[in-house]
């Protein structure tokens, strides 16, 4: 198969994609190939043919929200829109799928700051590339109280975590970050012991 | 998010495809946008745009071989096409990544026949959807001497292989099945009981 071959330039799109290998996008090639040929190469009900037009409209009506950089239609996001939302509080999260994630709860009312990474300089991701500035404008030009740091417990997060705190320090607003410890529904006996220590070193008195 | 929404339609698209769940999906779709972000969303360079044309392309271009239903551009593949290959051998595969796989032994000069499946009557998978009939039409009109079953030694392609072989036993052409047992480098002491007893049973005189 040469360069130009149509299931070969597929595979090799498909295979561009996270957590999917040469493998994987050859057998996802066929299946879509199978497919279209089963509903005629020329009708237009393929999956194959309906996931191009998504990837297409998607592109071309999503962008990121003005505010957060939650990826939205239009200028701002469906929270940043909504005058129900308590401003002076913002969430720092790593992605999208954590925002959700937290709005899942019901427990949080504020808004959002989506960085889209953590830091990780080693692969050219650094402050600029997590939107940082545009935090930092937004706490200066705002009656913030609180930003929730709310990145992930590794060390691309703490790090993150760190360098977040220490930017907003002189800014006046309070910083904080998600508790850690036991899971509920969890077992002492069968924690690991970072977590377990943790818990042990943040206990709460009753 | 409402159904007419481009990231949740991008979302059940992508979660269409096989083993991709909707978490995946999401995961899939998130990125997608992020990086046509990242690189413009109205650039034509981004991976989104890359693989809605790269689907749109094989769709149009892409179809089964005339004889032996493989995956080509135009009316037979490059196999039914070479004139080098053996016209009186065909092996039956239940898709187009065993066809490859067999192809790489470089042990194999005869044709094949692609079924895209196995027998699964219960899925509505039965011999029209599999080419059966196109494989008695070939067979009926040729000088073909041995159709070898490759297909998968669990229950459907157990099924498949005893299928083909009723289908073709009055026609006089002879079938036969790629050989079962020890595989080339295992160790005995760690072979599965199903697969030792194949080997023995059929074991071959030296």
């Amino acid at each position: 198969m040469g360069a130009g071959d149509p299931i070969q330039r597929l595979v090799l799109e498909l295979a561009r994609l996270p957590g999917i290998g040469e493998r994987t996008a050859s057998r996802l090639a066929f299946f879509l190939l199978r497919d279209a040929h089963d509903r005629g190469a020329r009708m237009s009900t393929s999956l194959a043919r309906d996931l191009a037009e998504a990837l297409t409209i998607a592109v071309e009506s999503v962008g990121l929200c003005e505010s957060c950089r939650n990826l939205c239609q239009g200028a701002l996001c469906s929270v940043c829109r909504n005058p129900e939302r308590d401003p002076t509080t913002v969430c720092v999260v790593e992605g999208v799928l954590d925002l959700r994630a937290i709005e899942a709860t019901g427990v949080y009312r504020g808004l959002y700051h989506v960085l889209h990474g953590a830091l990780a300089p080693l692969d050219g991701v650094g402050p600029e590339e997590l939107g940082l500035d545009a935090l930092v404008e937004r706490v200066r030009g705002s009656h913030l109280r609180e930003v929730i740091v709310a990145t992930s417990t590794n060390v691309e997060g703490d790090a993150t975590a760190l360098y977040v705190t220490e930017l907003l320090k002189p800014m006046g607003v309070v910083t904080s970050r998600l508790a850690s410890g036991v899971p509920m529904g969890g077992e002492i006996e069968f924690l690991d012991q970072a977590t377990l220590g943790r818990a042990l070193t943040e206990r709460r008195q009753l």
